[in-house]
């Protein structure tokens, strides 16, 4: 049952008279359930409780925090059908995707765990002390990675359950050992409710501290300025957009004691088509024209910026990628307001620059029915227009046509950074193309051949951050278990006693880790 | 010979009108040499060279890095008695040290070249294709570590050598594959012109590209802001004051493409001395006098701060530590300026509360020298005074009383962020007094027992860096070989052809690091 509170440590929390309601897009009506806004009262108290926990919860051993991380992930599967319809209530998004995305999240939760229970993450290093080393003692020096304390963690608005209350910034900062509070995303409250519900069963049944987590409503900007200004919050998680995310960046930033803000923010995902790719010009416009209107366009990596170079080759490519684009029917966006942004989108692109259309849907689309739309442009408009480089968030993309090579390459010299940079084509080409190849490898976090930008692997290697705006620090990833030190520091002991360092540090190896111990790596006892 | 001028690449370059001269504080005078501050025009001629070199020293091997690096060490030592004679004449620091820190400055160089001859810092990561898994097929996904590009480097006052010119943030950094642009320190611009020589023919002798290094001169703060805040410039390593770190800081996060500094700023560096320890009062006495006096006080390790609980005990230690300091002749200051901010700050601390004399040298001190100071204070008094807590950059400690172990928790908690933390005691008392350890653990980098804070060991476990404000960022060190992944970045490939693949990422492991493939730490091949 959906109570619309706020849930504070173990306790519902309704003190606030500002409500707010989520919206059904595809019915287009509200939502039945009212939500109660967080308090500053209820803030703090969140906080203090986080705060409270972290004494706790940070010295727990990886196999008591892979306890909580699987008895979260079973809580929510046990949630069963009533999170799949509030999903989809709250979403607009389709029955399978909302199965695809909670099987994302326990794969998740669950990857977390497995890296606790291994133990490795924490990047134990070791120098041995050398106390006879002439002509002075080397001392003893043993570092690893501890978690910072209490995070804030923005859900995101496309992602109800794989990118919000227990989505890969939660999962990774609890693994950590750093309790989280939950600034949830007021498009779906009643999904983050039940969510947030079965993290409080998993923490009661696993005994976890009161205030490891805590989950506040919010509908405007309010509650979340104010948890990243607390002194007790030590870092930041956000899924979004450019605007919000550089706001809350340059919020913490700006505190008296900076925190640091991992966001991960819009990005448009070029595409680079080389010659031999169009010879298969069929295959690459259906994937693409899938890849564009994927849960209505609404991710991240939606390739939203497709180069290539002027010719009958491409242009059979865009003609191609258009009559595909024509076929596919609308479907449903996240809300009211995320549709009309969109529509306004590619308003300002069209009304900005001069662009020709290469393909739209062009039926009926029922309310907020996101119908697809594919432009294109000569490189030199595109270069020419700063707002031909921003983000439209829907089923859209724009083909730059480059008269060259060498425009290509000045294009891609002119992108902000993005998350992902997709070649299609092959090993010759990307040899002889390496300036091509190089310069879209300095825009990005990743590099893709032969493929879509969409779908995001969750595993060891995956890097999904790249250079600002897509992320504010393109050195740390928010999908995959790298995530996880995000939320750590390394602390160095010298000269400690043997016995009262922690289980990573000491001599024999009793947490059977991967370790570097003078200088060498190596899972070994000293 | 000392020209003055700037080193833009390969060439010396002296456009602007604006000069300064070092400062002999030993000798009271200043140095005869004339040096031209960097206009904006060399500013940006040396980033665009940075830039240009780059493109190609980015891609070059770790072993020809490390011949580059080893070419560093050997021109400084090439340069012999000119440069400890220099040094000298612009830092006030004795022979000793001057040998002594060029000693450290080779270590950590030829350390990074070791580091990048065995190969492993480039945290290779591999999860290997599964073209056949149903439901879908995994991709093969490999990332590493990148250079981001051009470094500006701020030369630090104290350490003329190992923090400055070819110090720890500019061997890191070339180290990475990033070239360097050094603001080199005002107070030592002869020094720092004689290492940049040197690094420049390293350069030529190993064929680097030009502009892989530039040093630029400046008394002021404009040609470190222009760099600051130059779109090429792609990440900032700074030792010095907080003022200083911060104003850089907030710089880089205003600019339109935020860039991370890397700011290790002032520390008091916390000395928590525990009962048993008080039974060596003599020992621990005269230990911390040298501590404290050791360089004059100019060190950010320097121990700034002792707390005990009050008793008998403390106060015999606290009297012992007073008389070893009254017994230390004063030393020279770096700079005149350095002097007076001494004195000062040490005013402000006696005017602000009421503290007591624990020991002061009482001789003549010569112009520029700067007389050991110790004062005590109660911890309530030490609480109420938020200027007690800030760095007196100098031969200075202030001896904190507690009642009791709960107040001195208090006092640990009201503790900005620390570079390092110290315990005099024995294990017996960690374990009972682990609140104690906890809390400090929670505001260091670096917990140290039964030693003094100064001395930072250079090896791969040193983690020297700590929560803000004694860094802008906690996550990375800037001492020991760890201090290469600040100028990095990770990026993944997603099925890349096998032979195109960097040579960290290939089946074959050419390279024979240490990776992690499929989850497991190995150094095999796939």
């Amino acid at each position: 049952m959906i109570t619309g509170k706020n849930i504070i440590g173990n306790l519902n929390s309704a003190k606030g008279t500002a409500t707010f309601k989520t919206f059904n897009p595809v019915e287009n009506r509200e939502n039945p359930w009212v939500f109660h806004q967080a308090t500053n009262d209820e803030i703090n108290h969140a906080v203090q409780l986080a705060t409270e926990a972290f004494q706790q919860y940070k010295n727990f051993s990886g196999k008591r925090k892979a306890e909580f991380l699987r008895a979260i992930a079973d809580e929510i599967e046990a949630i069963g059908e009533d999170l799949m319809n509030t999903y989809i209530a709250e979403s607009g998004l389709p029955q399978g995707r909302a199965q695809g995305e909670r099987g994302r999240t326990m794969v998740q939760l669950r990857a977390f765990a497995d890296l606790l229970e291994e133990g490795s993450w924490v990047e134990a290093t070791i120098d041995v002390g050398q106390p006879d080393k002439k002509p002075m003692a080397k001392p003893d020096i043993r570092k690893m990675l501890f978690p910072i304390g209490p995070v804030a963690v923005f859900g995101a608005s496309n992602f109800p359950l794989a990118f919000s209350t227990a989505g890969g910034d939660t999962a990774s900062a609890l693994a950590a050992g750093c309790p989280v509070i939950v600034k949830g995303h007021p498009l779906h409250a009643a999904t983050g409710e039940l969510v947030a519900s079965a993290i409080l069963k998993a923490a009661q049944k696993t005994n976890m501290p009161n205030g490891v987590f805590s989950n506040l409503n919010s509908s405007g900007i309010a509650v979340g300025q104010e948890l990243v200004q607390h002194p007790g919050i030590k870092a930041v998680g956000f899924t979004g957009s450019i605007a919000g995310g550089t706001a809350i960046y340059k919020l913490a930033s700006s505190r008296e004691v900076p925190i640091p803000v991992f966001a991960e923010m819009g990005s448009v995902n070029p595409v680079v088509v080389l010659p031999s790719a169009l010879k298969e010009s069929a295959h690459w416009a259906k994937q693409y024209a899938l890849s564009i209107t994927n849960g209505t366009g609404q991710f991240c990596t939606n390739p939203g910026l497709i180069l290539g170079v002027k010719g009958e080759a491409f242009t059979k490519f865009i003609t191609a990628l258009g009559e595909e684009i024509a076929q596919i029917s609308p479907t449903s966006m996240l809300h009211p307001t995320i549709f009309k942004a969109y529509e306004k989108g590619v308003e300002q692109v069209t009304s900005s620059a001069e662009t020709t259309l290469v393909g739209a849907y062009n039926g009926k689309a029922a309310p907020n029915f996101g119908a697809a739309k594919v432009l294109t442009v000569d490189a030199e408009v595109f270069l020419a227009n700063p707002v031909l480089h921003h983000e439209v968030f829907g089923p859209y993309s724009l083909v730059v046509q480059c008269d060259n090579d060498q425009q290509l390459q000045v294009v891609i010299n002119a992108l902000q950074g993005q998350l992902t940079g997709t070649l299609l084509g092959n090993a010759k080409e990307l040899f002889e193309k390496a300036g091509i190849v190089d310069a879209l490898k300095e825009k990005v976090g990743r590099l893709i051949l032969n493929g879509v930008p969409t779908g995001v692997e969750v595993c060891a290697a995956m890097h999904h951050g790249g250079p600002f705006p897509s992320t504010t620090n393109a050195k740390y990833t928010s999908v995959g278990v790298s995530a996880i030190t995000r939320w750590t520091r390394p602390v160095a002991y010298q000269n400690w006693p043997l016995e009262l360092l922690p289980e990573a540090l000491q001599n024999d190896n009793p947490l059977k880790i991967h370790r570097i111990v003078d200088g060498l790596h190596t899972s070994n006892t000293i």
